[in-house]
């Protein structure tokens, strides 16, 4: 560093070294912000109406809009598909029995014939001193995997702006009248 | 500023500046574009086959596929889950006979039991002179609430790789005939 | 460049240089990855139920769950919806019998009156030595235009947060049983 040319070359250098490392680059790989949530489905199995916070809405020609067990159980059924929407409580630990800080709402449907694959697409809706604002999420689950990540895809309030991914984990499943999932979300755009 | 380290260490902390404005951390708050637009929602009610933009196409074992009213009227029903698909005309004012800019097309859902909220997934689509591409929307929509954001999570053409938020607001509501949402859409990721 | 001011006001100069070029700003528009498919999907119509990849799911109150081609073919239907889930086979060329690199799993309707178009929300799942993770996908696909882009969401594992645009063509359209489409998918955010 004797003369200011060489000043130059190295403001150049760095101009091009923070250039290079945004937009079409490598970004980040680790969180911004880091949270985990449990949600809560209980099944309609028709009788539960008034616990249920689940409903089977469509099913194919030979389905019916009750019970999901047979669906999978039988071989002979060629296509499983199942669509459910939901409106389940979330809780910051995995007790059914906690106060919920917000709903998870949306849909979610069994896709394939020979696995037991999930389609979802859902928004968790905070609004409770610890969050305000929704959290909105797409992606494949491969439901019988013991952890899969989803895309979060966007999110308001809070949650501005917000990308990342989400990892889920079946955290219980009894039969078919209820399951919890473990939502651990890793932010990786914070805004 | 009187010696060439006293550059170096400037320089430094700039390249710390600005690496630290960019990814992980905030982003701008403000809108690169903002766009409103209204779009109207003929429900079918059993009757209005040749007006109606909008059908319900799942429904719980105890529903129907006709009338909304019902469901969210009779206090013993418990889970109040309807899914409907729409394709509504997009135009730039409130009025119901502008001339359409574009179609919003897509589905939404009535997914809970107390309340009204909507669960959203749609598109915007232009093929005019004002606007050309698609936008794509996902999100939670408490109706009830005067003003909800969703997530605006891409688009293309016009709109390429857009992101940002949309505020919807019922701008009118007749009975389980006719809705109008007027939609204020902000991007804040422009490319 | 005779004085340390000199440097300062073009080490500014630079910074906003750096700064502009960001957020908020254009980015690139070429893609930073470039990958095509093709996917596969059998039309169940109420015979081939070992080979379908596609069931129907949802029609509104006049239609029913197996033959789609009366919805559309009869001029005095008015809202033509209907909602159908697949799973099917991607391959790297247009051979429907060349070995899977993955599935597509999601749904789509045709939610328009007068026109074949239809709306997407679908995932790629990979787990091949090609590929590992998935991709997920949203959109409006007027499926007559001969081509037609969607948004790439986000994606997990090999496509890690990935966002891009996708463009779809029917590759081969066979009545209402068969109809192949191929995916040209450009990454434009590629971490």
């Amino acid at each position: 560093m004797k003369s200011p040319i060489s000043f130059v070359i190295f403001v150049i250098f760095l101009f091009f070294l923070v250039s290079s490392a945004y937009p079409g680059m490598k970004r980040q790989h680790y969180p911004c912000k880091n949270l985990v949530f449990y949600f809560h489905d209980v099944i309609y199995n028709g009788k539960n109406a008034n616990n249920a916070t689940d409903a089977i809405v469509g099913a194919p020609q030979w389905g019916n809009l009750t019970i999901l067990a047979d669906k999978f159980h039988f071989g002979n059924i060629a296509v499983s598909v199942i669509r459910a929407v939901f409106d389940d409580p979330i809780t910051l630990d995995n007790n059914f029995h906690s106060t919920p800080v917000g709903r998870a709402q949306g849909m979610y449907m069994y896709d394939t014939k020979n696995t037991f694959t999930a389609w979802l697409a859902f928004s968790f809706v905070f609004n409770s001193t610890e969050h305000k604002g929704t959290i909105n999420f797409i992606g494949a689950d491969p439901v019988l995997v013991k952890s899969r990540d989803i895309s979060v895809v966007g999110g308001t309030r809070d949650f501005f702006m917000h990308r990342g991914i989400a990892t889920i984990m079946t955290d219980s499943y009894e039969g078919d009248v209820y399951f919890r999932l473990r939502v651990d979300i890793k932010f990786y755009e914070c805004w």
